[in-house]
């Protein structure tokens, strides 16, 4: 086993969930990420706490999904009874082809999705914390070889954290601070309000309520998004290709959307729910260790000099107790690119331009 | 997709489980056992039943196990929910090496088999079938090529379940009818009480308290056990080759023991408790569709002009209500050929020789 996989599994089992003896720890294995969940099994042993393995699959879904009438029956009792008890949710992606989900109906996940919501709400109360082993098909979808996937999936996996912590720590100051956010840049002009809202430092550690490894952006809920935005950043979601979506904004909602490619899978997303049209985060991506789009949400949304946004569900830890943002079935991230001719102001002061923070040495305000 | 996958996946649900729209159904699914789980998640789907798939690898299990430092937790509550909450638990075994925990230190094991006893339990009060998908692994156990392996694997379980059910009808009668069992060959003279058991016409589904696929024997759960007896079906337990192994049974209880390969992981599995010293089944094999030794218990049990001995746990199924048989965190199948030199008495009365039943045409009493 190369030793990266090991200390891949450390991180995620130390750092990231924070894994003590006794926790009940559920494992997600991708069918190609067995190297990893043997890593993390031998670690769960080491610390002493209850390993139970779930297996995550594409195809299984595609298979059940299709064939299903689509009267789901509502929050099965043994999958919710299991995550219910969980106190750590660890899901190792990895799969033969990120595109075997491409042909299941949207009604039928949709109406999936919609039946299995409190299941979702358990896990995502959970020490959750999502990854992904290297695989061939990722390889492939970030047009790299394995062996150089390989090693840029564990640069950007294997940093430290502590260390991006604190430089992200000062992004997080200045949007908790602020009431308003605007991104201009071209085909670009969004406002927000993020009043009462808590930044997240994104530091791939439940601690840090970051729930990504890898992570490295700074995120929180915005509310009342007026504008629009283009997202030129590549993207296969759902198993299909997107390119240059554009949505329109009034009073927080969306009410014109197009795409060069991937317009109905964008359709269909906006349809779940209602809150399915409005946002529930706004990210900034600030780990300089990740440094080209893979087409793999969990490395690009945190790549520096990108901006994401969300449509769906908001994230608790950026709303004020006892407070609900945006809630909905999905979470789907968009992604912009910001290196050039951009600028992001919070209340008007810009804070980064041309994606350089004004918290950096090369900062041109 | 070979077609033999789906109609596999058909019988296991169908046949074997009974699945119907609703239930809870746990599909526990091994590295290499995807095809199948595929196949069985369609099935499922158009059953309207709910789907939760586990990963079950011999590597992981080694990994946790040899890491921890064998002080369990008792009973995980995820784990334990999740099973106390399934109407039905499928077994898809199928790894990619039949070995992969031949060293995991038996203490270690025992500890854990004992701490998550509960677990078992649960699972055993479900509607439980064992599956395995034919893999390499398990062809190159066999000695086979993997195509020939498919063949013999598939002509073994896809069977006319409801002939073979009406056969092996008339074997339960006798063993329902008797009061004493003995077996003669070479190296065996053993005698076991059935006084107040009731014999399982194991033909592969639930519905005749059957929990195996393939299946095709009838079994008991025998008390009272005296004699030896000689297992000579070769066979690999734990990932260890095991060969001859001979039992010498007083008062119910092995009281000496011996091997020509394997003696250590017999000895292992003698001191998990007090149950594993005792016989918890005497199994009759039936399916002569299955036609040689594959050093695999699911098809080696079954086989006809074969009798197999458990040490430990008896099945419910087998006692009458309220009385528990023997009780162990174990279950140990070994098998002894009786196609030659060899009877099987009920009370004083020839009912199997060489392995001909009485009731079939060639016998001769």
């Amino acid at each position: 086993m190369d030793e990266r996989v090991r200390e891949h599994a450390e991180v995620l089992v130390d750092w990231s969930a924070r894994v003590e003896a006794g926790d009940d720890v559920v494992v997600s294995v991708g069918p190609d990420a067995h190297e990893l969940a043997v890593a993390v099994a031998e670690k769960l042993g080491e610390r002493g706490a209850n390993l139970l393995a779930t297996y995550s699959s594409g195809e299984l879904t595609r298979a059940y999904l299709r064939a299903h009438d689509g009267d789901f029956d509502e929050n099965p009792a043994h999958e919710l009874a299991l995550v219910e008890n969980a106190d750590v949710y660890l899901s190792l992606g990895g799969g033969r082809n990120t595109s075997a989900t491409a042909d299941i109906p949207g009604e039928q996940r949709r109406a999936y999705d919609t039946a299995t919501s409190e299941i979702r709400e358990e896990r995502l109360a959970t020490r959750w914390v999502s990854t992904v082993h290297p695989t061939r098909s990722l390889a492939q979808q970030a047009n790299m070889a394995f062996e150089e996937y390989r090693d840029f999936a564990y640069d950007a996996i294997l940093r430290d954290w502590e260390s991006l912590a604190d430089e992200m720590a000062q992004l997080k100051e200045l949007l908790d601070d602020g009431d308003e956010v605007r991104l201009v840049s071209e085909n670009t002009d969004l406002t927000m309000r993020i009043d009462d809202r808590t930044a997240v430092n994104s530091a791939a550690s439940v601690a840090y309520d970051s729930h990504n490894l890898p992570s490295g952006e700074v995120f929180t809920a915005p509310s009342a998004t007026e504008g629009e935005v283009t997202f030129d950043v590549p993207m296969t979601i759902r198993g299909e290709s997107v390119r240059n979506v554009r949505l329109e904004f009034a009073d927080g909602e969306v009410v014109d959307y197009d795409a060069d490619q991937g317009g109905d899978v964008i359709g269909e997303i906006l349809e779940t729910d209602e809150g399915a049209r409005r946002l529930g985060e706004l990210g900034i991506g600030m780990n300089r260790g990740i440094d080209r789009y893979t087409d793999n949400i969990l490395f690009d949304e945190k790549m520096g000099d990108t901006v994401h946004l969300a449509l769906g569900r908001a994230y608790d830890a950026c709303l004020p107790d006892g407070e609900s943002g945006t809630d909905s079935a999905v979470h789907v991230d968009l992604i912009t690119d910001v290196s050039e001719g951009s600028r992001l102001e919070i209340d008007g002061d810009v804070v980064q331009r041309n994606g350089t923070f004004r918290f950096e040495d090369w900062f041109d305000g």
